[in-house]
């Protein structure tokens, strides 16, 4: 082994012990109240080293998001089985999704509220995030809608418009049951599918809710 | 008259067209690209007197959200005729909600996006506002729930996650809404009524979504 491969190696890890300790201090202080001093302590390393690895605060919290973002739409992906019946695909896809975000409080808080209260830069990562998980629910739903065969052409608006309910109510639900202690994953993405899963359904069956003297 | 009293009114006037022109511009530009500037000239008044009457840029866009905040919520509530059967009530709420924000997509932005984006000032005072909300919401589904009668010790919790979820949906699809030309505020609230009215309405009548392997 080489000592260039030797050196690499340390510098990996020692990022992620870097990136660990950063999203900790940067979920529960806030952006603007971390102290780099506070991460580089927490991470077991100088604040030189931080400053030379990840070369800002502003850089470090960038990587955070984008880590934090890539390990949150793995954790849902991995969850999903397609080939599953809609329903379970989508509660698989909730319990996985509430699973991490209770495990993961201050990536969670990173991504949802400090990533998009500090500034149009962050906001935008947050935002290309979003819209994978969007698609993915989008694709989800018109592959549920063909299956249900009664409503085979549910408009693509309306499904569009459906996946950024779902998100926008999960986002919500997640920040919510972080904040309220003894509410577990399992409970939070019970609530989502009794809130979503029979509106969901009856549209699927080509029975729609009706607005008063008619559609 | 007194001279006290002319002096008041016009200040009472100027300061609402204050508020318009910086909407407009904080909606459009974003808050760090707005200028004083532009916000002065929008308004028709010199930047001195934005400043002697709005103190500094932090402020006028405080007031801003304040401004906005209060007024959608009033519009909900006006939306709303207590006494009407519970999905009438919600589809009420709904209509008005995404009106409000339809014809009035800066106020929107400012709310929804601005103020949760420059610092935690900012998205606190939202914050008030949205808790107002699900406060109100929360309200409306214990109403429905005691109507349904067979469910009427729906728990509080449950009760205090849907309406997270609602409220979360909302402002997801009426950000969509706003950035899909053609989508009415009438389209998104049925969107919306089609998501969550059926398997709120289950859930009320004592017919949740029942995991695999049961509850």
């Amino acid at each position: 082994m080489g000592a260039v491969k030797t050196k690499r190696m340390p510098r990996a890890v020692r990022e992620q012990q870097m990136l660990d300790a950063a999203v900790q201090i940067f979920g529960q202080r806030g952006y603007m109240a971390a102290s780099m001093d506070e991460i580089a302590e927490h991470a077991g390393v100088s604040k030189p080293l931080v400053y030379l690895y990840l070369n800002s605060k502003e850089d470090l919290f960038t990587a955070c998001i984008r880590r934090e973002a890539a390990a949150l739409t793995a954790a849902v992906r991995a969850g999903v089985r397609p080939g599953l019946p809609a329903d379970r695909q989508l509660w698989d896809g909730l319990r996985a999704f509430f699973a991490y975000t209770a495990e993961h409080p201050d990536g969670w808080s990173v991504l949802h509220l400090q990533a998009r209260t500090h500034g149009e830069g962050f906001a935008a990562e947050v935002a290309t995030m979003r819209e994978e998980i969007v698609a993915f629910v989008t694709e989800l739903i018109v592959v549920a809608a063909r299956e249900a065969h009664r409503d085979p052409d549910l408009p693509r608006r309306e499904v569009a418009g459906l996946a950024e309910a779902l998100v926008g109510a999960a986002e919500s639900l997640a920040t919510w049951a972080n904040a309220s202690p003894g509410t577990t994953a399992r409970q939070a993405a019970a609530t989502l599918m009794n809130f979503a899963w029979a509106g969901l359904g009856d549209l699927m069956d080509g029975r729609p809710w009706t607005p008063p003297g008619g559609p």
